[in-house]
């Protein structure tokens, strides 16, 4: 190291201040092309190279993947970053985390994060369903929709990658549980009926369902709760669909975190879980294995859809195939949240 | 754009192959010198000026902060991760995620992180507690420690820095929470009470609690998951210590997720929370404040930790103080899992 040339040697070399031969060599805008030239000259002349540490960046920025986390409390997305990170580590690539809130617009993120820096791909976790070709344009590297789907946007499906459950599909079979169970009077408890999300997705199936079993759908059993992760918004929701007297004797709830607060909020109103009121989610976390009671739940495959996020990505990265979609199939945990309505 | 010189016009120039001057350029060692230099002569000759994704690379990579999370499934790191990340966005820098488990010598993992690539410094989420000078030798940028100290090390206080709660004084808290209300069979949950790490420092609270209030420590009374995350072998570890018939009327759990394993298990073997037996614990999630019955436990401040965190490093990388050390007070977060001893 210590016979190497520095920038400071540069400096001394073409009379210029060591900031501007840095800005040269980090490519700054604010050099004009004569000075530029005499500093490249210069580098070359004196045999510069690089120091260890501008050396090292290539090796690392050019395997950079960024993660854009949209809804940070999904306790769902907990276990698949870990899987996510885990193989594409794996994989040789280092994943740049970046969270945001569930108002920001994941696409505007990206789009500056791809115009300021090298980035190999993206993976977005959690995002808006309606997505136009346009919206999509300056997102200059490939990347991939995990957990979610392009379901109301215009995107053709060659222009996206997506891992996901199908949602409809999800809450007709938790919907089908309850009326199985002799339940008509099902409450929905979501985020927003026409989110153009996940909660939309999730209520379709909802309506679906009903209507399927011939049973009325009835906006008075509609919990909106105007959030995915905030316990005391939904926790209060609930709380006011028993205070309003509506009657109802089953709950689904579009997440298990929804369903968690709601059991709560049943509870502090004196409604037992499942003797006065079944519940059923999606999602099939750890945690509500063991709550009291024990959640029944339609679980997404956290691991399989996390691995396929970062293989799909990599794939498309390392120019192995186009864009593909892995839909896949929540299965039924059983619990104790749901019994036979006897009356 | 177009007017731009290319790697492939320096390659014609020098009469060498593209991946020879991509090899200069990004100062791989397996050039010659001769050549090293006809080529970095020639880009400066070219006016060559590194393409966009070059260019970025040092702004991206010289602003990198690595987050090595041990022990992922700990819930209590998702919140303080997300106010973390927020915090060093907010600063310019860029987060770099890396996931290691329990097993893992996280040491060792960022020696050789800090070998290959640029990192600015260092945010260890958990980790030992029993650093010695010669282990941190190799880690040359600034880092802190998360939720952790070096309380059974042997390094010097301005060797590093640290954000954490007292947790032998949290755990005394937490037994004479118990104590007060008439408890004196109190079963202590924890991970292993010899891990040189916040099991061993929770468990010697737990046990000069006792001490304090004249209580005999009773081995049967332990019990030892040796797991801080695995739901399944904590609540095992607790229906064994029902079934094997040992009298408690009390536990506690070192952490909030242990509580809620703990309840399930006592529930199971139908001991109900609190009438049958009182939990407390450590943590304070939001989650085990919509368990039934809302857990009684003392919580740490994850906010105001994870900005500490942050700003401890980032202050020693850009020069402003030296190592410092930010303990937290956790405080009672009243919940229904506790009641008096009535017997």
């Amino acid at each position: 190291m210590n016979n190497m040339i520095s920038i400071k040697d540069i400096a001394q070399e073409c009379g210029v201040a060591v900031s501007t031969v840095s800005r040269v060599l980090n490519d700054h805008p604010d050099v004009s092309d004569a000075t530029r030239k005499k500093v490249l000259e210069a580098a070359g002349r004196l045999h510069y190279v690089p120091n260890n540490s501008a050396r090292n960046l290539v090796k690392t920025s050019s395997e950079s993947i960024a993660l854009m986390v949209k809804g940070v409390n999904n306790p769902f997305f907990t276990k698949l970053i870990k899987i996510i990170e885990r193989e594409i580590t794996h994989r040789g690539y280092t994943l740049e985390l970046h969270h945001m809130d569930t108002s920001e617009n994941e696409l505007e993120v990206a789009e500056a994060l791809v115009a300021e820096r090298r980035l190999r791909g993206i993976l977005f976790l959690g995002g808006r369903f309606n997505y136009a070709p346009q919206d999509i344009a300056f997102i200059r590297v490939p990347f991939v929709m995990c957990t979610y789907t392009n379901s109301f946007g215009s995107l053709a499906e060659t222009e996206y990658s997506s891992v996901a459950i199908d949602d409809r599909q999800a809450a007709r079979l938790a919907v089908d549980t309850l009326v199985n169970l002799g339940h008509r009077r099902i409450a929905l408890v979501c985020d927003e009926m026409k989110d153009n999300s996940i909660s939309e997705l999730r209520s379709d199936g909802y309506r679906a369902a009903l209507e399927a079993h011939g049973i009325a759908y009835d906006p008075a059993l509609i919990v909106e709760t105007k959030s995915f992760s905030d316990l005391h918004a939904i926790y209060e929701s609930v709380r006011g669909l028993v205070e309003r007297k509506i009657e109802f004797t089953a709950v689904f709830a579009i997440a298990d975190i929804i369903a968690i607060a709601a059991i709560k909020a049943l509870s502090d109103c004196g409604r037992h879980v499942p003797e006065d009121c079944s519940v059923v989610a999606i999602d099939g976390l750890e945690i509500s294995a063991y709550t009291l009671p024990t959640l029944t739940t339609f679980v997404q495959p956290a691991g399989e859809m996390g691995v396929q996020c970062a293989r799909i990505l990599i794939d498309l990265i390392e120019g192995r195939g186009d864009n593909r979609h892995a839909t896949f199939e929540p299965s039924l945990r059983g619990g104790g949240s749901v019994c036979r309505l006897t009356d």
